[in-house]
């Protein structure tokens, strides 16, 4: 294969060779990681792969291949969820289970999905090179659909595995094209029936580990090659709409202005205070905003805004949402602003348990490293 | 002409029949507004009549056919300014005009440029009926496209009379269809040349008045039917950017954030503090904001904004954009966030004669009003 980005050249800079060892081998892992690069490439150094597209099923495609090639039973559910699953000693016990996804946001990374699978799969090549059976099965798996770019909610493959999408939204989904999951799911090979089908009993796992890049900086910023998650922070999502009243820019004095945008403005600026006041790991974001109708020489009408607030604890998290519609509450009350909230997204947060945490951090200190633990601000199918 | 819209009707609607005296017929300015309002109607109850559209060439149609009635001299320039004169006792003297426009914004509203078009030639009208010659010639002017819905850019007649549109500027419009003024001119009837000819040396005037339909709220709120103008306040127009830096707004902790809608909306809730403490007629809005890339779950990269400031006295508008500036800086100083500020738009306020405003109160007092004075907020031809 020509080398057409500079994918696998980048990964293999300054390899630091020890992190081939007990039959986990880097090279390969970045070998795959540029393979699979070339699927959906986009000319901007990206890719492309949407859930439930072609380019997500080619990717699929060479995964299944290295599964098979790796000795592993594959098969794939209705929601294009991929299994590839080793027999354990045990062939009653819960399966551990690790993986990830292949599908991409536009013009996504390399190393967010995909980094997961390969290292899920990378287990099963080190025990093949080391004759190793483990005592307990195990499933590789590629989720379908985590990103959300083709239904605007994500986390597709793996909520349908757990059963968590109900009949409602199922029927309410339209992607990108305007087309609904049943046609979408009719051109990817599969049916609503089918899709629904891919609900397993859950019991059948003990266990399961993601590995992901990571999307914040602080191990970036400490130079540490891992860390340990502590928590998957659950979004709840604000639209805040403060309505006020429009007039002339020039020709209404300031005294009386009911303008919506400075208390939108008082409000976005209040916010940073809160999370920091209610928990270490807690975040609030205003990212997206609309003026109406936005004429350099008129006082605003309206402003909407979203605002994403997080926390790997449920508590804290709701506590600091509560803050947050309070503040916007009270700005709008004293400004004379009338106020609509509506709440769209509320994600329950998933804390890691800490025997597990702890078993991670004496892994890491094996191999010198001093266990650096972070919060996953986003979603990710682990959640599920 | 059936009744197609409810403009005269809501006129005549407790119209105080005081007001039709000395040759003046306020019944007569109704149905003519009336009239007026039939061309560029809109299904919702406006009127849309783009500078140099057919629509804006009916309607000045419409006020030549009148001015030639009441026995001006009727003349064009290649601006599209329509001049109706009429001869004084001494026709060597500085002649007295007023007037407005007949263009609009889109669904713009009936009284904002007729109104001021039909109270000069109603002058006119009521000379007529008492055989009375002025003692210095007397001029009704219509203006073109004062509104700058089609160019982006007003006061195109009244600027291009005192010549006042540099070569640079004429090369560089385009109008929302993308076509060059050369375009529009020519489709109107017109050339760049003759545009330019349109220039006259504005010594020939003594005076200019201009009455406008109140577009604040001052009059309405003291239910008095008419208001001297201080002064026409100057816009001065700030791009301001503010570039911090984006992330994911789950895995970006608090604290090292450079949010610069953070900072955007510390500098918007300030700004209402300082027009007040400045001058009392200032005022100082952000009407216009861009969020960039406007995510839900990213940190904006970007904010871009526009704040509008006026004052009727040039020295407190520019002090209070000075005091702006420096928030802005500041603001984004004390944030780690980048700044960068364009002036567009620096108009000169026109403060009005302290003589002409006495005479105004006196005509007022004649007729039992007590003067309210109110600065005028919105530019309009007057200030040419």
């Amino acid at each position: 294969m020509a080398l057409e980005n500079p994918v696998f050249e980048d990964l293999m800079k300054g390899f630091d060779s020890r992190l081939t060892h007990s039959g986990i081998d880097g090279e390969r892992v970045a070998r795959r990681l540029y393979e699979l690069s070339h699927i959906g490439y986009t000319q901007i150094g990206g890719v492309k792969r949407p859930g439930f597209s072609d380019e997500e099923k080619m990717a699929k495609s060479l995964v299944k291949k290295w599964m098979f090639e790796a000795g592993l039973d594959v098969m794939e559910d209705g929601a294009g969820n991929i299994r590839g699953r080793l027999a354990g000693k045990d062939s009653k016990a819960r399966a551990v289970a690790s993986g990830s996804h292949v599908d991409s946001v536009p013009n996504g990374g390399n190393f967010d999905g995909p980094l997961g699978v390969l290292s899920a799969l990378e287990i099963v090549e080190a025990w093949k090179t080391l004759n190793y059976i483990p005592e307990v099965p195990y499933e590789v798996i590629v989720f379908s659909d985590e990103e959300g770019s083709r239904f605007n909610s994500g986390l597709s493959g793996s909520r349908a595995m757990i059963g968590a999408i109900e009949d409602e939204e199922i029927a309410g989904m339209r992607d990108y094209n305007g087309d609904s999951l049943e046609q979408v799911l009719a051109h990817y090979g599969s049916s609503i029936q089918q899709f629904k089908e891919a609900k397993r009993d859950i019991g059948e796992l003990e266990l399961f580990v993601e590995v992901h890049i990571e999307q914040g900086k602080k191990l970036e910023k400490a130079d540490q090659p891992v860390g340990i998650v502590s928590g998957i922070a659950g979004p709840a999502w604000l639209e805040v709409e403060f309505t006020g009243e429009a007039g002339h820019a020039g020709n209404t004095p300031m005294i009386g202005r009911r303008d919506p945008l400075v208390a939108a403005a008082e409000f976005i600026q209040r916010i940073p205070e809160f999370p920091g006041a209610i928990s270490e790991s807690a975040v609030a974001t205003v990212g997206k905003l609309e003026v109406l109708p936005n004429g350099i020489n008129v006082i605003p009408e309206k402003v909407v805004l979203h605002a994403d607030i997080r926390d790997i604890y449920e508590e804290t998290r709701d506590a600091l949402l509560k803050r947050i519609i309070e503040e916007a509450e009270s700005i709008a009350k004293s400004r004379n602003i009338h106020l609509t909230i509506k709440q769209n997204t509320k994600i329950k947060p998933v804390p890691i348990e800490q025997e597990l945490q702890a078993q991670l951090a004496d892994s890491l200190r094996k191999f010198g490293i001093e266990p650096t633990y972070i919060p996953s601000g986003a979603g990710h199918d682990a959640m599920m």
